[in-house]
């Protein structure tokens, strides 16, 4: 073996155990001869022989860099759904049941763990409210929610640009129950509703519960809601309503950019398709730019934009909403008439947080631990998971996406489970069981020496099954 | 006016002012003798004279009792529906709006005042819940409910003599969710669907929303369901459900005994149709005595049973349940797509509370309340409201149901809103608008001088109405 490919093989192996991490600088070509007792055109020679393998990246004047260790998932997956079908998938009782098992670790929960939270400051808030006031917190809030949490809602709609009114909020017991109110309130059976793929399966199962239809548009990892296609579907078919996720995407954590949201607006107005926006990723904006919702661009009154905060403070409070324009009366008698209402000392608390805290501050620090994370995971899974392992990059939210060409991500998902850990298998993600060689993990557990070695495990089992 | 005449108007003077109250002894033969200086003979005869208007009743040997001072509402409501049609009601938003309202006196709400119930054990239990368990507080419930709670309720339906396990329990916003989340899991639109008549309002609204047809069996104010009745619509349609309160109707207050509960299963049976029970009332029998719900006769698993703690302990927290029995699986479907879960930390606390308390000491104290502010209430109205007024006997629960032949609810509505009163139409309570004539007011309150005033103005307004 040549010096130069010693040398090489010495990085690559840092990289592979993780001591040198993606986006990490590779020391000095300086550095790396001194410290290695070669010569400086070796040490040059060895990092453009990482950068041939992809591994290593140059960026001028600054040296040699280490690259993301997983290509991105490549733009084509799977077929869609063209004509209108049902929704199914097999796959929905084994998770349900994964669901009420709290002995797991919940990488199939895309929910940020507990210690990224304000745990304290939000359980002060909820000892607070119920000494003072404690009979508003046993006593009934409004059907619409109480006013002051709808308030402070609409405030930070302002502050990223979106003018709402408190009195077109609602309170809803988190973003389901908002998706799953529009649908009630806007569809009959039988009708036609567009929906991405791959696509939270919650959406699917709202859908499928109310018996309608669906039509897929496909969401590209690099690029978000595919526009064009959209059009052509809303053209060829008459479809009432379209429940998209344009921020951080679950599972693949794709953007649709604020030129493609303003089309996408104007094919739905032209067609008068109703969007239902499902925007509870949308404050988990990794880079720090929260993008805006759709609703901001909305001329036509023709989009519901359904928020939480169970992703970024507290997802057993639940306590989310929905903005429903010229709708807002008649969701709200759709949910007077299944809930009632939602729990009254969680709005009040989350109020007093709110008005106590600095919320974007909190997003700051939980974006920057969730990139941090899902950086960590890419690299432990590029260590241990078969080389055909392909992941998507993420702008965003709480979810990886994975896929191991051949992989069957329902034989993963029984072997993990017995070994006590949860996952996300791909199928559960479209309306027709596709993306069965795929595999959703979260990024919401904090880094750990456990971690590691669940994804260890993980791709063990993934390479078997 | 000879002198009997002239001591019998007295009395009355002091029945309808209150200073006698129905179910108080009044003073004895010789008492009334000796202190308005008249003759036994004469004493006697005045007592005749209030027991042949109906205003006194003779017990042997005790002297006599101040009757209550309404007739009940006699047995011929307006007819029902015998043909299955869709649920109308054009007061439907008004009411919507005045539930927004705050500054209203709360006749509209049948939910019992917070100065009947355990307060501050309750919020203890929530603080101590805080404490303990923060993570548990502001983490997911599981989608089903906290077993804990749900294994406690389970033990109270064993305590009453009815069979339940904790797996079939499903933790929901209220009952309103358990009877919402039942009608969507197993009904399809154009289905029919068995209500009482007169029944809650909300009932009728979550039949409308899901487009179900309705077909109204009579409730009677002195015998509750009318079994026959039921029978013979079976018969001759095809019914999916019956959504039913046969433990104090709400608005009525009655009760369908033992029998003829068993005798509406075994119809329910033959003709393969669904219960859906709602037992929100059940645990409040004036009486002290919790009749049964119908799940004690269940042969068939034909019965889904919906119970809350909005009446009995705090309706802020958003927390019923039903007893989903073979249903259980699919209906946690409909929750877990619709909602995904109820607030966790009202589970806990709630759990907590009944662990520590003498959950049934409470009922008592509250049951005796309520049949109390109900007497006051009866006795106000036969003071100040037009003396054709009939109002129903109510043997539990916490509605009062009256009627005024002549009266337009609505008008009464609208001008007690203006004046700070809120009241519950009797067209609420008719699939199509009917007991136009009729009103419910919640007994919940607890007496004061201001409801009474209430009670007076409502009487003058309902006169004009």
């Amino acid at each position: 073996m040549l010096l130069y490919q010693h040398l090489a093989s010495q990085l690559r192996a840092q990289i592979a155990q993780g001591s040198l991490r993606a986006g990490e600088r590779l020391p000095s070509i300086r550095q790396l001869a001194h410290s290695h007792g070669v010569s400086i055109a070796t040490a040059v020679q060895a990092c453009l022989q990482l950068e041939r393998e992809g591994l290593a990246q140059a960026r001028p004047r600054s040296g040699y860099f280490v690259r993301a260790a997983s290509p991105p998932l490549p733009a084509t997956l799977p077929s869609r759904r063209r004509t209108p079908g049902t929704v199914s998938n097999p796959m929905l009782q084994d998770v349900l049941d994964m669901l009420a098992r709290s002995d797991l670790l919940p990488l199939h929960s895309a929910t940020p763990s507990l210690t990224l939270l304000p745990q304290s400051a939000l359980t002060a808030s909820l000892s607070r409210c119920l000494r003072r006031m404690p009979s508003a917190a046993l006593d009934y809030a409004p059907p619409q929610g109480h006013l002051s949490l709808r308030r402070l809602i609409a405030q930070r709609y302002a502050q990223v640009g979106v003018t709402v009114s408190a009195d077109e909020i609602i309170i809803t017991a988190g973003a389901m129950e908002a998706i799953s109110l529009s649908l009630r309130t806007l569809t009959q059976p039988g009708d036609v509703v567009l929906v991405e793929s791959p696509t939270y399966h919650g959406i699917l199962q709202a859908v499928a519960a109310l018996k309608l239809k669906v039509l897929e548009v496909p969401n590209l990892p690099d690029r978000g809601i595919d526009v064009e296609r959209l059009e052509l579907l809303l053209r060829q078919h008459q479809v009432r309503a379209a429940v998209l996720v344009p921020n951080f995407n679950n599972p693949l954590g794709s953007v649709t950019d604020d030129e493609a949201k303003q089309a996408l607006l104007k094919s739905c107005a032209r067609h008068k398709t109703i969007v239902i926006e499902d925007d509870i990723y949308g404050e988990l904006a990794w880079s720090g730019q929260r993008p805006a919702p759709l609703r901001r661009w909305d001329r036509h009154g023709g989009v519901i934009t359904c928020g939480s905060y169970s992703k970024i403070l507290a997802a057993g409070l639940r306590v989310g909403w929905l903005v429903g324009g010229d709708w807002t009366d008649a969701l709200l008698r759709t949910k007077y008439f299944s809930t009632v209402g939602s729990a009254s000392l969680p709005q009040l608390a989350l109020a007093d947080y709110l008005e106590r805290h600095d919320l974007q501050r909190h997003l700051r620090q939980l974006c920057r631990a969730l990139a941090d994370n899902a950086q960590r995971m890419h690299e432990a899974i590029a260590r241990h998971w078969p080389s055909s392992t392909r992941a998507c990059t993420p702008q965003g939210g709480l979810s990886l996406w994975l896929q191991l060409p051949g992989m069957n991500a329902k034989t993963l998902f029984d072997e993990a489970l017995r070994e006590g850990i949860g996952t996300s298998p791909g199928m559960l993600f479209s309306s027709r069981g596709e993306y069965a060689d795929c595999l959703r993990l979260s990024c919401g557990l904090p880094w750990s020496v456990a971690l590691d070695r669940a994804l260890r495990r993980l791709g063990q089992l993934a390479d078997r099954a």
